[in-house]
Order: C-alpha cells, then structure tokens, then sequence
C-alpha cells in the first residue's frame, strides 16, 4: 500500500522527492540566509490552495504578515484575496507565550479547514526557548498535532554557513519526517544554489544535489541536473 | 564454552558479527538523521517476534506508536496483530519521569516475557537529564536490569554530522556491549551509506566498512561487499 | 510591478545591486575592522540628503557624533551644515538604557523626517543586550518601526575574521532584508578588499566578489571588475 | 641503581616496558571504546594472582563484577576461584560517595594484602566528580595511598575520537607515573590496532607503535613489529 | 585639510604609517607573547619626550614601573631622569578598582601635560572585567578621555597564538582608531618578525608586512623590504 | 650593562639562552605531559646547589616531595643531604590555601637563602583558582616576590597535545619573563623531543629547534643540531 503523495507544486521538487510528500508529514526546510526558505514556504501554501485546493495556515514567529506577503507579491503571489475568502490564514504568533500555542494553532488549523501549515521559523522558536529538552519537547508536540490534524507542514530552518547540523538546536532533523537542505555556495568565481533531498521517512527519493534557481515566479528545481557543489565543510556529512 | 548468539533477522547483519548478537548484550545503534536507525530497530523486533518467537518490547521516549507502526507498515512490518497477541509491546514513556522507567520498564518486560528491548532513543533520554553525571548513571542501571532480565537490547543513538563520538553524549559507547554505526556519505556526486560493527565486547567480528541499502523491506546488508567512503571527518577515528 | 530603488551615491554599488536598495529595506552592512563600514554608511546618508534630497538620521551607541563628522570631514563629507539645516541628525544613544529606544528613534526621524537611517553598530546593541532572545526580538522591533516609517536603512554589524555568520550574534542576516559583506584579505603578499551583495529579498543582484577602494572620497566599487579572493575561511560559505 | 619491574603477563607488553612496570608506579591505561582497556587491566591482574603470586584489588566504579568476570571468562580467566581463595577481590564502588573512597579503597587492599589494583575507570569518577580542582585532588590523594601501600597500580582512561589529551579530564597523565595508549584506526579500508608506551617515569621505553591484537586469551602486543598508523588527528601530539 | 601626524621614533615604523599616526587617536599594538609589545611602547614614549618633547604617561596594571624601567634600561632607554623632570609618569593601577580609572588617568595626564599615553595592557583589563558589556563601555570611556585631551596613544594587546581576532575580548580593534599587528612566526626551521598596519582611521597606509627586529636600542622597522611569512592560521583574515 | 647570567647547569641548555638566565628572571617551563620538565627542573636546582652553591627551593603543590626525590635518584640527584644541610628545601603547599602562599614562600626562601626557586605547577595553581583574574593576580604577585628577593626561579606549566598557548590558563607566558618550550612529536614512525627557547626579555637567544635527550642523568640539549619536527598544530603560530 503506497502511501499518498502531496504535490508542492514547486517546479520540479515533486520529481526528486519521487512524487511529493507522503501526506501527513512533516518536512525540515534547512538553509542559510538568502536561500529563499520563505519564498519555498509561499510557493508550497500559494500552489496548496490555488492549484490543489487545499486551505493552508502560515505561522511566523517574527516577520510580520505583511511583510511576508508584500515579499510573495514580488513573484506574483496574491495572498490578500484568499485570505478573504477564508481558505488562507496568516498567523503571527509571540514566541514568549509559547505555552499555548499549539491550541491556538489547532484552532486556527481547524477554522480555516487547513491541510498544508508552515512553520516560519522553528529557529525563532528555538531561541525564545532557551533550555532544549523544552524546544525538542515543543517541536514533538506540534509535530504531532500536525500528524494528528492530517496537515503535510513545513518547518523552516535557518543554519549559520559552515553548521554540518541542519537545524540551529540539532534535534529538528530528528523530529521532521523529511529533510530539504538548501544550498548557496561559491563555486570558482560566482555562487551557486543546489537543493538535496536529505531523508524521506518511508520513502525514496532522489540521493543527488539539483540546482535550482530564484525566478520572477519563485524557486525552480531542475531534477535532471545535477549541481556539482563543494559541500563538504558545509552540511554533506556522513 | 562460547556464548550463544542471538539472530538479527536483518539480511546480511549477523553475518558481519560472527553469527549475531552474544545472548544479553546491549547493542548500541549509531547514525545520523536518515540512516535507517528506527527501521533496523523494528526489523530486529519484527523478526525476533515471527521467525525466532522472542517476545519483544519497544520503548520510545518521544514518537509515537502509531507513527512508528504506520512507518513499519511501509517496510511491511505490521505490528497490530502482534500486540494483540500479547507478545509484542509498545511503550511510550514521558522523558520528563524518568526516575521510575527503569521499574515500568521491567515490568513490562516480564509482562510480555520479552527476551528483545529496543530503547528510542537514548539520546531524547539525554536531552531531558541534563547532568552528565545522572544520565551516566540512568545509563547503567537500564543496562544492568536488561541485563539480568536476560534481555538483548538495542540502544538508539541520534548523532550530528562530523561528530567523532557514537553517541551525543560520549558516554554510551562505553556503557554498550556492542557498537554499530550507520554511515550516510557523499562519494563524488551522489550518497552512499555503510555499516561498521564498531565493537563486540568478547567476540571478534567484520572490522571493514559494508555498505547496506533502504529496501522495501528494511535494511539490507551486504556482508561480503566492502564501502569505501571517506570518514575520515566523520566516525573514524583512533 | 518592480519596487521603488534607492540610489545609495556609493559609486558602483547600485550597479551590483540591481539598481539600488528596494525601498524600506534594512540592509545588513558585515565586515571585519578596517573595511570601512562607517565610512560606507557616512556616505549613504551624505549622498542621501545632499544629492536626492532625502532627510536622515544616524544613530551611534558608542563612537561619539564629534568623532564620526570628523573622520567624515577626512573624505570631504561635512555634515555640520546639513545637521544646522535641520535635515540630517546625529543621535549617541546609551546601550544600557534600550528599553525606550525605539521610542526614542521613531520620534527622531518623524522630527527630521527621515528617509534614510544608520544603525551604527548592532554589533554594540547585541553586547549590552547578553540574552540572544531579547537582542532577536528587539532587532525585529527596530526593523518593523524603520519598515512602518518607510525608512531604507543599514544596520551596520561587525564580524571577528574567519567567522563565517555576517553577524556576531548569527541573528541580524536573517531580520535583514538585504545583507552587503566588506572582505579585506591577503592575496599572496598584499592585502585587497571586495565587496559582495549576499542576499537580496524580492530582487536579483550580482552574485560575484568586486573589488572596492577606500579612495579621497570614500568607497568606490567596481562593478564590471572580479574580485579573486579565498573566501573559504572567510565569510563566504554555503 | 635500578628500579625493581613488575611483569604485566601481558605478552609482548614489558618488552616495549624495558622489563616491566617501575614497582610501586600508577599507569594510565588510556582508549577509546572497544581497544581493549578492561581486557588488559583483567590479564594485569589475573596473571599477577596466578602466575607472580600477587594478590589483587579490582575496583569499579559502575560495571558490575558479574559483567566484568563473564566477559573474562570469554578469555579463559576464570576469577572466581581467585576470589574465593582471599587472593583477589573485586570492588564495587558507587561513585556518589566518593569522601570515603581512599579509606574504602585502602581497608581492602590491606585485607586483600594487594600488590596490583586496578581503578576502572577514573572516567567515571571524573563525572561524578563535576568540578575539576576535586577531581584532581581525588586523584593525587588516590595515587599516593597507592604508592604508600607499595601497590603498582592502572587507572583506567576512556578517551573520544580524535581527543588529543590522554583522558577526558587532561589531567590524568600528569598525575599518573607512566601512560599507555591503544589506538583503533583505520589504515585504507580495515582497522588496525596499536600501542604505545607514551611516557615512563625514571625509565627509558619503546617510542614506537606496535601492533596488537585482541586474541582468544586476551590482548597480544607484537614488540619486534612497528605499526604504521596515521595519530596525526589523535594522540601524537607535541 | 590633511591630519597633523604624530611621530613614533621607531625606525621605520612611521613610513609604513604614510608619515605616521594622525595626532589624537588611539593606536592598538597587538601581539602574541614574546614579540616586543612593551618595548616598542617604552621607544614610543621615550621617543616621544627625549626628541619631540612631548610629555608622556605608562599607565600599567600589572607589571611594576620598575620592571618596565629595568627592561627599558637593556635598550638603552633611561626613564629615571624623565621622571625626576616631570615629563614623564609611570602609572601602576589596580586593576581590581576599575571605577575611578579615568578619573585617576586624566587627572595623571593633566598633571604632567601629557601628549602620548601607553595603556598596558588592555588585556589584563578584560581579564577583571569579566562582563563584556564594562568591558567594551570602560575602553569607549578612556577612548574618548585620551581623546578629548589630545593624546595621542597605544592600547597593548596581547593575543594567543593561532588567534584571528586582534586582541583577547574581539572588541578593542573595533574602538581603536589604528591597529598595528606584530607576528613572530616560523619559516622553514627558523622564526622571523614581522609588523603589519591593520587599519588607520583617516588615512593610507603600507598594506603589506614588513620584517622588524628586536637590535640593542629597541624595534627597527624595515619598510621597504617586505616579510613572507604564512599567516593563514594567524591573523590575516578577511 | 650587561645583565649577569644564571647558569642553569644542565648541558647544552646555557648555549642557547646566549649564556644563561638573565638573573632575576622568572622562567616558564612549558611542556606536554612526558616531556620531562619535572627533571629539567630537578637538575636546574640541584647544580645550582652543588655546583654554582646557590641556595635552592622547590614548592610543590601536588606530587609529594618523596615521590620528586625518589625520580630525582634514578637520575643520580640526592638531594637528601642537600636538605639536611640546609641549603636546599623541599616545600609541599596545599593549593586549597593559595591566600597565605607567598608569604610562605617568601619566609621559606629567606630561611634557606635561595637563590633559585621551582614553582611545580603553576598549572595546579590556576585548577584551584578557577576565576582567570585571580589567578593572574596571584602569578604577578608571586612574580614580584620572587622578583624582590633576587631569585631566578622556573615556572613548570603543563600544556595538552596541539594547545597552541603555552600555558593552560593562556596567561602565564605573559607574566613569566622568558619562555622555554618542551616539544615530544611524532616524525615518521618514531618520537622525537626538541626544546626551544621561546621568549627571553631584553636578551637575544636562539630562534631554532634543538634535540634534547633523557638521559641516565637527566636532560642534555644539543645546541649545535637541529631539530626537524612539524609543529604547526602545536605551538608555532604567530
């Protein structure tokens, strides 16, 4: 019995993930900064309910809604009328009072009838809550909350250049069901962008790095080339 | 007089440890996210209870049974009917009470007359107790009441990339009778992983690199095969 | 629809950014000491009020105004006349008292009416605010009143050398919108200094090294020019 | 004149010793997990007992007697027998009360009339033992009731990969009089194993690496072969 | 309008300085162990009174006027007469009543007109400030003290080898208008000195090494020759 | 003027400190665990006594005096009748009672006439003064005792493998007036020691790396050969 797959609707992602994400898991979203995390979040919700139909939630922690959106407009998202007709939330969440977050998500969640959630970011997250059996604790119970709900989620991950770990606490990757690195390294003279399939809980997926470039209308994957990066003193590690 | 062996059920895996697991050690599993280390527990119980009729427990600190069943079940494993008849146990214990597992997990063992024990994972047991001292010591006392329980038991170990040590602590390794790590490393342009019985305490075993696949059933290993990945920056180490 | 640019005056550097800063967008300005990040950020607001009549706002926490107008004076920029003018503002806030100087800024620029800030150096708020979490959030704070007030601003931050974030805290690259570094390394045995345009939200820019020079007047970039330098141990990383 | 030497048993080991161990002298016996160290520290005192007629002390601070005595008997040494005769005796010591350890230590060595004591492992006690200045003093009030009672003694050392101290505290190789090293590390695609007698007090010794073997009666040091192993990331240092 | 500029007296140095260091800022001398930090100090000062009559204060924190004095004695340099004079001040201050320092520092320069100042050193002030928030506001404070009295004048800074950053806290390169680096490094089988002018506030200046040595009058700077020594795991940096 | 020199007595280690210490001079002894500077120190106070008949102590803070002596002999040092006669004391300090040490030492010294002091370890001092400012404290104050009295006394510091400081605490080599470091490192498939004289104020010395032996009685140093070891990674830097 072969599990089913949720389509991302990013160009070409869904071909190195050997068809989309297994419904109901959750997926590490992992780069530095201006690897363009948001823009795949915005793609994966804009696709979710224009294209596929399914009502999502945006969480941040931090950035606001507006700023968030006025940035998605920039690829030629318009999230302000489906926020209208109800099939898209953006919620912006104070990571001080963490305690009940995951009710007020749940709500939310609920209201909208949401089948794709982002999480913007976990890191966020990860730094309000200072102790770490707190955090990796707070992710297990989100985590399963999404899994419960039947929500396929993004979690968003920022790593500092040079951390061989995908997540800035270090337990993210163990929590998520599925891992995306996203890449931004020179190469000679000029910088390029790769994106790697890490792990696919139940699954495979494609083992190789994927170039991928930030157009007018977001990220696009190209699943039959391959990027040939030095990642070895990035996050390529055994 | 030499020590009776107990059989994995994982293809290949005994053969790289002279026959298997000495009867009553405790087995820790070493990987980074993504290499196969919840599947390898589950083959090992799956296997113990169908083809060897060991009656079988699996302790996990922070996913939940039915993640981990539903996840078996792509691998064909399903455990439903073996809980049911009472010789197979999940048991999800809460990390933050820690000061009575050892007496709930022996009780549970001798309940379901377990002779196999999964942990999962040792390091979320870390996590939550934060001095060294009282981890070393929890550590030590599940071993020994496995130990006189006559269980074999593997111990989940979450490690980061490019850490030397087997386990997040840098204790475990020397708790555990027997040591396995699990490989997952870029060779050129795509990824390879590998196995490495690391150490048996009073047998010899396979000293090389084999390398093993994520089939549809589980782990495979090929014992007469030899991966040649550079860990140099990874586990290998004097 | 393309988004307003700001022309910075630094001569060559709205060529390597696609034509200027999108307006209202903090920018991260990242270098070691010696790379002339002052200087840059004199030159912004210099140019800013006398060349495109924009009004600005420079706010130190701890070099004193009289210092940084008179190593202005050294490049020719004399902002005496435009402070008496009403139209350009120094502002020496002290670090130890940053619970109401968000406050304190915003009545700052509505009173110059600013459309131009420096922050000079978040480096100094990150010191004097030792809790990670406070310094993440008062930064966001800062970052959306400058955004509300429509304010294209630098935050200027200092890096030790070899450290591969752009900031001291490894926070300031992800609130930033747009994030400039400043190299000054040695290529065989003289030192050369480059300059990169590291991430862009919403915009494409050059991704390569150009080389600049600390000239009578200030920086000057050059923009058809290549810098060859090994970033590997420097900031430039995946 | 020259020192008295204490044959180890070990065979190869006093030839790269110049005879043996320096009467009266602590040696640390430093690895990581699975060289070998509770194997050899079981030969040193078993051949003592058995075959240079000195009666011996095993002191553990966490693994039980039962464990260590099964596993040596996987190598033919059957303590038991030894124990009940009044010539050897194990210790178990919690590492919780370590105020009384010296009186503890010293009332059973003098019951015992013990010319050998084994410490296994000073690891453990260092963890227990969270502040460093205790520890070594721990250790040096340790070391000299030792050598008070004319005892020639191993204290036990677990190091991690790519450590360059000989123990985990660095400080243990100052304290003791003499330090061996058992290396495990790969050479191409297998693992070699190694040995090295790092320093000696008042002794001239072997400053080569030699290779060893852990065999069916025990660990087997080659005198007369050099091992060519890279310690260049382990514990050759200056 | 060109800096009136301030001469060293140190051979060679106020050529790689572009004429030397412009009158009234603050000069960081950064160096490892045993590379001549205080008697390149003690020439700047005695320098500074004997040929350009410029009185002068040493401020020390730890080590006694007289030890300084009987080093400086070993050059050549004798700054008992320049005490007797009243041009010259030797300060020792406890570094454990840091409050009242710049009071106690000014009022010293006033009294004897003093137009250089040796600071030495700034490290052992980090040392008892051991929160890098007073740390960073004392050496602002003194900072703008020496200049609102028109001193010209150096912070020693000692640093530990292999280090990247210019002084032990990160922070003073940041404060110090000038930087000045002086290596002692191996090539091939031999040690050579070299200086390097990191930075100037205002001005140009050599950005090459130059070779130095330490002659019986004190440091002699050889500007036009030019030192190859590798500093990438020194101080050279981005 | 010249400064006298102290001749240290042991072969081959006067030539190239250019004739001996400096008198007066504190000495840091800076070595990993093995490199003999317990011996060097031995000889460096027993030739004083009996060859140069200058009155000698060794303070202690750890190992037992017995124990110094009884390595002291197997090198043909007696300082037995040395201490009988008055001339040489041993004195074992406990480092748990540092407030009172240098009156101690002072009264010590004065009783014995010393001329020459061993402080064996300042690295044990540092353990049990875990504030890096009080220890710093402590060594200037002892400095400048040892300093008063005329004494030329050795400083032992204990340094772990590939430390690039010479020192544990980072602080000593600034504190001490000359630096002499012992190096134990592997070449090919063999150890080799070679010592070098690191720093030594106001005074020129050899800036190679020469061979030095253990021997029967004790360490010789070959200042005309050369030693060939790579110490990049340990304590050449800049």
């Amino acid at each position: 019995m072969d599990t089913e797959r949720v389509n991302t609707g990013v160009p070409g992602l869904d071909e190195i993930m050997n068809g989309g994400i297994p419904r109901g898991q959750t997926v590490l979203i992992s780069g530095t900064a201006g690897t363009g995390k948001t823009i795949l979040s915005c793609q994966y919700l804009y696709m979710g309910v224009t294209k596929y139909k399914e009502p999502s939630v945006y969480l941040s922690f931090e950035e606001s809604p507006e700023s968030i959106k006025k940035n998605a407009l920039n690829f030629g998202m318009d999230f302000a009328p489906l926020e209208k007709s109800g099939i898209f939330s953006f919620v912006k969440y104070d990571p001080y009072h963490v305690d009940d977050i995951s009710t007020h998500l749940e709500s939310r969640i609920r209201e909208v009838g949401a089948k794709r959630v982002v999480i913007d970011s976990i890191s966020a997250l990860s730094f309000y809550m200072r102790e770490g059996e707190n955090f990796r604790r707070m992710l297990f119970t989100l985590s399963s909350i999404l899994n419960k709900l039947g929500c396929t989620s993004f979690l968003v991950s920022e790593v500092l250049p040079e951390t061989t770990a995908l997540s800035r606490s270090g337990v993210s990757e163990f929590v998520a069901d599925t891992a995306i690195v996203l890449y931004y390294r020179r190469v000679d003279s000029a910088f390029s962008r790769a994106i790697q399939v890490w792990k696919m809980r139940g699954s495979s997926h494609s083992e190789r790095l994927h170039p991928y470039k930030i157009t007018k209308t977001g990220i696009v994957v190209y699943p039959k080339e391959e990027a040939f990066i030095d990642v070895k003193h990035g996050s390529t590690k055994f």
